[in-house]
């Protein structure tokens, strides 16, 4: 296959015209396929089974500093949990606060305390005519949704090969003391697999933003979420900004959501001692205290941080060749079209596609047509409006592997189709 | 005894020194006793163990409609969770959300969506000048505290037999379009065991508030929490602001927190399917879902709402003599002495307990000295002010049945010391 915009009116009109026939075909399938959502697949559920079956009956019911973990209190976690979300995220226990099941809530949580009440006795964002938040793109959707319901104004920041463009974020918040936060998903960005590079990490710790209450929103939500044997990582940002003597300017996010159940795991935030009383200080009158017992039931069921790691291998295997059958068809069918772009993470949940500018939308309608769900066009930018209209997320965890495999052929069809018929459009046809 | 009121100096003297060499044997014992919180005891806890222990080799994986508890979604709680939690306020499931493990958590949330967007479309507070509640008297320490956080103003409602004081209720409310909520613990009132009457209930249905988002917030914690075998019931709330054309008025709490584990429970919140909307709408930014496998494990457990009845019932067994320990005592050591009232609840965690005025604070002091941790005084009102200085909540539950006899003899003493000292200042000694 040669490049389309190299075909002749004649090529690409019979091109679109197979296209079309297999489209008519796979549609008449009937399929009922979704990729729209990071949702683990039944086959890592059951990775975490006995956490909630088998081995209960040896539960501790008592904390290693001999807390009742049946009992009320403890507002930020039983310290063997702390130590275990500690050493995922690479921090000191005292740095820790747990959480419940959703490190989303938390993140939520976050911004309502600062909208609310401030942060470390700043005036509280609902008191302010404007704050900004600064936003890689693309990201993830649920952050710009959250954002925007307290009436944040969102700032698209390009998201270059090795993190946002550093230049863009260090005139903004640097210079205007209403950029009050940026959020980044620092290792295997949702949705494109993006890793900010230690330089990067180190230029955000160098930030001297115009806001006393700025704060860097850390999402390490693919922490140790490695697709292959190769483990990467991502300097320290709580070290390097503690280094760079601004040692308040972050919260750090991360879950076991995608590690044993998502709605059933334990969320966590990272911070500063000062961020940690700060919060704690708020807390303090919204709960007595999360769900010790399932903290409990993490850390006996992973022993320590390498048994977590352990545990994700297996993830690993079982999602791995999801993402490569996508390739594999992206591959064969696209590359030498030269209509699209799409990584190839080595972590996390999710495949950046980007199709020629103005097709993404009738892309994920046309999928949508013959049975295929993707995430929503549009919903990678805040507001949902990607201004090329070009962005797609794919989610290849959830479906099993033969789904996963129809849905990438059906997927690439839906590409070509439509970017065929752009073209011909633009043709004049 | 007669009442210390009728003793001369001569008599008191010798009172007080009698008390007082039984307060210093008491306190020589060192002890290290806490009556401070609604907490169960361990052996309450024993009754819910095999909830984590036993039987989840049998736990449902699938709910009632089909989803996969294991992962993620449900926002309002899988529906026979629903079920059960709406069994227990007496309501539909249609009125209900399931939430995280804490009613704290809940109500903290729901005045903070009051608070951050506004009810229904209504003013957020955060934009208004001033807010206040109703707080009857004396009342939960908690409600207060979390008010106090968002700097609404607070309003003593004095708490008679039957309920709140209406009439000031009434007057308030229908009047001050400032007045935004009114905090009730409608059965078994903490601290002081209180049920309201059908027609205290039926006068809160039939409020016309000046604020279109006026909401009685109904903390049901004990819903089904009866000490003895009558089962106490209240009008259901929901119902009768239907009935009276208002029944977006109300929001209801309740949750398992004194059922199962205090921490790792579920929580629930009733109101009008308008309101359940409103309050999704919000929610749906915060978290994707609660923890769907606890729910399901409390589904199993109790099968249905009988089976949460007949649980209730051993616990009632297990914290009914730790109340009768203390009414033993009262009778017997304060009753003819005529310095102090104390309630019996029917139901609940608590027993309120009112000294002479001007003494409470020292009682706290006293017992504190000699090793028994009282919640402080103060704490049942309003910025931890009580006027009088005289109520004292006492929480029996925690420790056992020996422990708390002895609670109740050392406090009965400093309760009788503290009060000749008081009586014998006034005689000018």
């Amino acid at each position: 296959m040669k490049p389309l915009k190299e075909m002749n009116k004649q090529e690409l009109t019979a091109f679109r015209e197979k296209l079309s026939a297999q489209y008519e075909e796979k549609k008449a399938l009937g399929m009922n396929l979704n990729i729209a959502r990071g949702k683990p697949g039944d086959d890592q559920l059951r990775l975490s089974l006995s956490m909630i079956t088998d081995f209960p009956g040896l539960l501790h019911l008592t904390s290693e500093d001999g807390t009742d973990i049946r009992n009320y209190g403890v507002l930020d976690g039983i310290p063997e949990a702390k130590k275990l979300m500690a050493d995922m995220m690479g921090v000191r226990p005292e740095q820790v606060i747990i959480f419940g099941n959703s490190s989303l809530n938390v993140m939520y949580d976050t911004i309502a305390r600062a909208y609310m009440f401030g942060i470390m006795g700043s005036t509280p964002w609902c008191k302010l005519d404007k704050v900004k938040f600064l936003c890689p793109v693309p990201g993830y959707d649920r952050h710009f949704g959250l954002t925007a319901q307290f009436g944040i104004e969102m700032i698209n920041i390009p998201l270059k090969e090795d993190g946002p463009d550093m230049d863009m974020v260090e005139e903004y918040v640097n210079n205007d003391p209403a950029v009050k936060g940026i959020w980044c998903v620092p290792l295997y960005s949702n949705p494109s697999g993006t890793v900010y590079s230690d330089e990067v990490v180190r230029r955000f710790a160098a930030l001297k933003p115009a806001a006393e209450d700025f704060r860097i929103l850390w999402d390490n939500a693919y922490a140790i979420h490695h697709l292959y044997d190769e483990e990467i990582t991502i300097p320290n940002i709580l070290e390097e900004c503690e280094k760079a003597g601004r040692p308040d300017m972050v919260y750090e996010f991360c879950s076991t959501s995608k590690v044993t159940f998502p709605g059933s795991g334990i969320a966590a935030m990272a911070c500063s001692e000062a961020n940690v009383a700060d919060a704690l200080s708020r807390i303090t009158w919204q709960t007595i205290g999360h769900d010790k017992i399932n903290q409990m039931r993490h850390v006996q069921f992973f022993g320590n941080i390498d048994g977590m790691k352990a545990h994700m291998k297996k993830h690993a295997a079982v999602i791995r060749p999801k993402f490569e059958a996508f390739y594999e068809v992206f591959d064969r069918d696209l590359e030498d079209l030269q209509i699209a772009e799409w990584t190839k993470p080595k972590g996390g949940y999710f495949i950046s596609f980007n199709s020629m500018p103005g097709c993404a939308k009738e892309i994920v309608a046309k999928c949508k047509e013959a049975g295929l769900i993707l995430t929503g066009a549009g919903a990678t930018y805040p507001y949902g409006k990607d201004p090329q209209d070009s962005n797609i997320r794919i989610a290849p965890t959830y479906s099993s592997l033969e789904d996963v495999k129809k849905a990438a052929e059906l997927f690439a069809i839906c590409v070509q189709l439509v970017t065929a018929d752009h073209m011909l459009r633009d043709m004049g046809e």
